[in-house]
């Protein structure tokens, strides 16, 4: 018998008598392509047989039964914004996008929740709870595109962990559909249960591979105090990590402590078509974002902080004077991307490191130094307040795509043993995917593993959820 | 076969080379007794047939080697200051006591966290990090007897949770033992982490029943700034519950907001031979701690609030002067359960509803409206910021303590129904032990229970870790 069942034609009929003609995408190359592959590149992709788009949790799990009872792998996918190839249908079998279920249901500010359905654009959430006075703080750097349901399923990190924490802990509850089409409900409008194992907080970080998320009920925090900006730009690398654990120690209220360096500011700044101070002497820049509820609490965080970094050796501190200026700070680094790509298409942006913040300074020594013995040139960006670390490495010129795709990830493999070796783990926010599965899978324990797959199968018996990712092969 | 195994005079041998005599207790009726029961009363007791107390992980590991071996049940244990049952030995078998490991490995001010043994008093904690300028966030009501592993097995709460989060948030890390005597170590000295399914949220609240926690690294957070004390004291419930939603959507830095109701408060004073200002004409107090960074901050958050609760409709609002007012004030709060014991040794405190906040006055007026029809005298403690509302029931005149301990756990199923009917669960800080196992079995829906059984599998295939508690009947 096959591993796994095809979608035939009878199949293909009963979606369609399901979904109607909007919900169902089959036979179609051009379009199945767009849900073939994500933002780790086409290399890593893999065409579904089918496309489905429920438009509610009924159809899902009507959806979920058909699939179980055939067999036929099912890959959950948000805005296909991930790194790792999380949403890529690696056995084939049906894509579920989550699309069309993209309303916020409901703004709750007694219990300061918002309800939405997973195809949410995170950041038209943030809009949406900002007109009432709300913060949707667990939000990460690609908030222009990911969905909400996606930032749940890879624990979705980014710029202001250090004080806001990432989205585990700002989904309260969720309507989940079990592979075996049961719909089950965990948590809700408040923020303390014991009630039973937190099967809400497992769900977190699993990347589809156990349930197909439906409903979320997210916390909303205030709508943060006055804010200022720092740009700190530092001789040497040393001298600025130097300064972050000093920074974050400082008792003022840190909101984001961002890290870019030498190369990552030259390409996005070329990119761009803007610059930065001290570009021609700087080895690297702290971005630090800094809350008070008055001016004069400000003023002590910026002179504070500020003084902070002079100390520590930073040639120049600057301070944004107005919107603009901050924009202008936080440009480079939301861009630090696409600049990085726009220098070489292929740069990789998978790496995410993450390491105790005492560990930081050696860290940045060792994948300076593995990068040389690579022969590869990074730049590197990094949440680094958090310990978390993102090399973009560009392609060797003259090497091929497809040997880079395999070579970056063997970089990638050293550099997270560096990462495992000095007390951290090889993925802070991004997740794991099927790009990283075999390294995490080689990472953990033989006893963890036996647990992770008896985790697994509790929810997936037959195996069915996004097959080939996180710690299981594809067999 | 008999399904689990005894504890004989070999395998009493085989532990007594292993621990010394220091280490295991057996044939010892009075020592063993104090290892049979917790705070949820003697009438849920049950006798282990030994103790052991490993001095560190490896012999955790040994212990569990022996267990798993000979299938006998092994039901760690804390300080014992559970309310549900989780630390009694429903199978007999082995306790395993926690409480030689209590050491502080480390206190390590870069990465913000402590590394701790289980047996840790968390007030010991709490103590030691305020000395290097750090708070521990993660601490429940019962500072002064409880460990701190016993807070992360029920992810216990307490009265801050409103501003910093319950024990989960505050575990970064953790070495476990599995029910096989692998030793695993999930986290670290970091806050992000997507390498794999979070193993370290799950085992957070799971009472002891997938592994035992050996070491623990948790969150530091830098000391808080100057805070502020208010007590509010109103005419009716209705008038108090509406000032809550409002006291906490003031946009202030409220750390606390806990209430007490008239009975409550009357035999806790009379306990404590003291009195609250109004005692004669108030139904209820509503206690709420402020931070500020200044004396101007602080005073803008108790104007504001206090100015709130006036407009609801209380007598007074009272702002501690001193610290001896502070300590007044949050000494009633702390004594609530001791109070009410001091007027029954019955009063039962395994109540810990959870509703949304929203649904907190309703909530309340059916507890009322049950104690009534149900002809119980009840006291009121809650943490109503967080919609965690315990009721604490005397028992009947007449009643004996045999049927009471029945009867009041009847009435809690009943008031439990109600939170989750509002949209609530049945704890959300003290667990489910085996006080509560059937309340919390009946609660759930076949699909979830299935997944929560699969996962109970993937850690203890062989069911010895805690046998009866939480979802589980003793079989």
């Amino acid at each position: 018998m096959e591993r796994y069942g095809r979608v035939t034609k009878e199949i293909y009929d009963e979606l369609l008598a399901l979904l109607g003609r909007g919900g169902v995408v089959m036979n179609d190359a051009e379009a199945l392509d767009n849900y073939a592959w994500d933002q780790a590149g086409r290399i890593w992709g893999r065409m579904p047989e089918a496309v489905v788009k429920p438009a509610d949790s009924a159809q899902v799990a009507a959806v979920m039964k058909i699939a179980s009872r055939e067999r036929i792998p099912v890959t959950p996918r948000g805005a296909g914004s991930g790194l790792n190839g999380g949403a890529v249908p690696l056995a084939g079998g049906i894509v579920l996008s989550l699309e069309r279920m993209n309303r916020i249901l409901e703004i709750d500010p007694i219990n300061r929740v918002a309800v939405v359905e997973p195809g949410v654009v995170t950041n038209d959430l943030c809009r949406a709870v900002a007109e009432h006075g709300f913060l949707y703080a667990g939000y990460p750097m690609s908030t222009e595109t990911s969905f909400i349901g996606g930032n749940f399923a890879t624990n979705a990190g980014g710029g202001k962990v250090i004080r806001y924490g990432n989205t585990r802990r700002h989904v309260l509850g969720v309507e989940a559909v079990l592979p075996n089409g049961e719909i089950i409900e965990l948590g809700g409008r408040f923020r303390k249960d014991t009630w039973g194992y937190s099967l809400l907080s497992l769900l977190a970080g699993s990347e589809g591979t156990l349930a197909v998320v439906t409903k979320l009920i997210v916390n909303l925090e205030p709508a943060p105090g006055k804010t200022v900006n720092l740009l700190a730009c530092y001789p040497t690398l040393e001298e600025l990590v130097e300064s972050v654990a000093k920074v974050i120690g400082s008792g003022r209220r840190i909101i984001s402590c961002e890290f870019m360096d030498r190369n990552l500011v030259k390409y996005t700044t070329e990119y761009l078509g803007c610059s930065l101070p001290e570009q021609e002497r700087s080895e690297g820049y702290l971005l630090i974002q800094i809350e008070g509820d008055t001016e004069a609490q400000l003023e002590d965080g910026y002179e504070t902080v500020g003084k902070i970094c002079l100390e520590c050796g930073a040639f120049e501190v600057f301070v944004a004077e107005s919107r603009t200026d901050s924009a202008a700070m936080w440009s480079v680094r939301q861009n630090g991307l696409e600049g990085m790509r726009a220098r070489d298409p292929h740069a990789c942006a998978s790496g995410d490191l993450m390491v105790p913040l005492s560990a930081v300074p050696e860290m940045i020594r060792r994948i300076k130094k593995i990068s040389e013995e690579w022969k590869v040139e990074i730049g590197i960006i990094s949440h680094i307040g958090d310990g978390n670390i993102h090399p973009i490495p560009l392609k060797p010129e003259g090497m091929t795509p497809e040997r880079w795709a395999v070579y970056a990830e063997e970089f990638f493999a050293v550099l997270i043993g560096e990462a495992i070796a000095l007390g951290g783990v090889g993925s802070g926010e991004h997740g794991v995917g099927h790009v990283k599965q075999k390294i995490l899978t080689e990472s953990k324990s033989a006893a963890e593993l036996e647990v992770l797959r008896g985790v697994k199968r509790a929810f997936d018996p037959l195996g069915i959820m996004n097959p080939g990712k996180m710690f299981s092969p594809l067999d």
